[in-house]
């Protein structure tokens, strides 16, 4: 932070996330070097925040004053709060059916939401909102915003700076491997682009592989890579995991491109791997994660599983703070409550904790 | 993080939070040099993090097993997911009244959660409460962990870094004056000591006041310090401030102490300041904390009335994040939803948005 300059950038400080080592699941699944990326703790709760940095800073200095916007996720969240430190006005446009629970957070921060009849309901539907929307924001002092390469490349390549940080993160090694969850698939094409950069600069004694996770429920990815096909598919999406269920090719056949280019792979896991690697990681790790936070991890476990053996430091991306899901948060209780006791018993639950009676690490 | 050390230390990266200057609130206070410190984007969302990391990393390192705490708020979320961290049991023992909705985070990292008949029913019976959790702590294994100085000095003065860090942060000067909420009274002290370290070292250029801000519903240090009085009072508290109700004098003889011994003063604000200060900072600055998190910019915004002039740099601690407390995280909305509307409807929103009707600047 410096006091002389007055920066064109809009900041609260996104990025630069800590690594930290795994305690427990990296020894049980025999990857003695697994290391989170906590992308969880931006600003906002995700690594969306480095898009949203540069794309409002980039508006900002463009002279525009609304933002338009499409999601109702992390996105969307990152948006309203940077526009917010702008002081631009952002106005987001929802599927008829997003959950009213999702939108606390950008109301908080002042952006109107729209529900629009029809947007979601059927492709065709959705394609004729996404170009009234592209009409519109053509208008002086409008832009639409999308977190893809396919409509914002310029932001989107922010998140290259991942890759840079765990180079400088790492030393003297390089990730051998890191894994990524796909939603649209921009973040594990950005990652493959901050390591070609590092390439490129003669700065990455080896080559680092990005696996690409998805849930088995939107296999837009996997089955493409598997099949050595070029393109991605489209999937009609039956995944719960929120921000993964995106079953159109916006940045998928990037990502496909990036995981073959590195040298990765593609990895599907079913929705309840990516509930128990989020428990697993609130237990026995210390972090609290949204199921799509979690992805990356369940997608390192099913490739162990698989036959996957890492050949130095395994990286996971944990992408979404525990707090954006509420609802799972409460699953991760698992029925657990605060039971009632008289003081009498307070030395009892305290024998029982000390012998490792309903403690977390009992579990 | 380094790869050849085996840290004794229990950490999640918590600590060295951005400093960002503010855009809106100080300019229209008439404080140009107006700068908020992001403590609510520690790893669980509080400072408490700093504080739990020192304790947690000592319980390891002194072979205890078995953490034991009191705290239904953010000390007792940072506990719980240290000891998560650390592979250490936590049991948390809370009042009778507790409501469910705030323990969603401890559960999620498998605490074990204990309401207790009479706790905080009366002064009495919180004290046989307490007295009993410390009698059945000193079993080998166990200990009590309560964030103030009165029992975890030295776990404490981990939020001295919070001084370092500002005085890194806002060269050349030293911050003239740190506005801070008053829960227990310690990071008032804890504040005041980082300075008086740096002035001992020869580090401090001036004089930093420290300014404690408590509702006028929990009033147990201002009245005191006004009236020159050498003893915190007690409350019956009335307030609606989560985290701001502690009516006994744990650390708040220790706050009015070093608040007179920085040159500082002493703040009195009602809830619906708070709460406005809450608004204004997700509206206009992009900020989503906790009413609780935005004491310190109300009691700045109250002082300014009063008379207060800064004499230099002005630092606002905002101490816990917007999800920490979602019913006033709704209340934020303000009755704002999503509307329902048509796709033919999209350009006329927009026409509002650009005319800065219903943006985020606009109220």
């Amino acid at each position: 932070v410096s006091r002389d300059v007055v920066s064109p950038l809009v900041t609260l400080g996104e990025g630069g996330t800590s690594l930290v080592q795994s305690r427990a699941i990296g020894p049980r699944l025999g990857v003695p070097e697994l290391w989170f990326k906590l992308e969880h703790l931006n600003p906002t709760g995700s690594f969306k925040d480095r898009f949203a940095a540069a794309e409002v800073s980039r508006l900002r200095a463009a002279g525009v004053s609304l933002c338009l916007a499409t999601s109702s996720g992390n996105t969307g969240s990152a948006l309203a709060t940077y526009c917010a430190r702008a002081g631009l006005g952002c106005a987001i446009f929802l599927t008829e059916q997003t959950p009213a629970g999702k939108l606390t957070q950008m109301l908080a921060h002042g952006a109107t939401l729209h529900r629009v009849r029809g947007f979601g309901a059927s492709a065709a539907d959705s394609a004729r909102a996404f170009a009234e929307l592209a009409r519109v924001a053509a208008r002086p002092g409008a832009a639409l915003v999308v977190s893809a390469y396919a409509y914002c490349p310029d932001a989107m390549d922010g998140l290259k700076t991942i890759a840079y940080e765990l180079a400088l993160q790492l030393p003297p090694a390089q990730p051998a491997d890191v894994f990524v969850p796909i939603g649209g698939g921009g973040l594990c094409t950005a990652i493959a682009r901050g390591f070609a950069d590092l390439a490129s600069a003669g700065r990455q004694p080896g080559q680092t592989r990005v696996h690409g996770v998805q849930p088995t429920g939107n296999d837009t990815v996997v089955t493409a890579w598997r099949r050595g096909e070029r393109v991605a598919r489209t999937a009609e999406s039956a995944t719960q995991i929120s921000g993964l269920a995106v079953p159109t090719d916006i940045d998928a056949t990037r990502a496909l491109t990036s995981i073959r280019e590195t040298g990765g792979s593609g990895v599907l896991v079913d929705d309840a791997e990516v509930w128990d690697a989020q428990r697993e990681l609130a237990r026995t790790e210390g972090l609290y994660v949204e199921p799509a936070g979690a992805a990356s991890v369940a997608g390192l476990a099913r490739a162990v599983q698989e036959g996957f053996r890492p050949a130095g430091p395994v990286v996971c991306l944990l992408t979404g703070a525990g707090f954006k899901d509420p609802l799972a948060a409460e699953r991760l209780a698992a029925g657990a409550t605060a039971d009632l006791i008289d003081m009498a018993d307070i030395e009892r639950v305290v024998e029982q904790g000390l012998a490792g009676e309903g403690s977390s690490t009992a579990h």
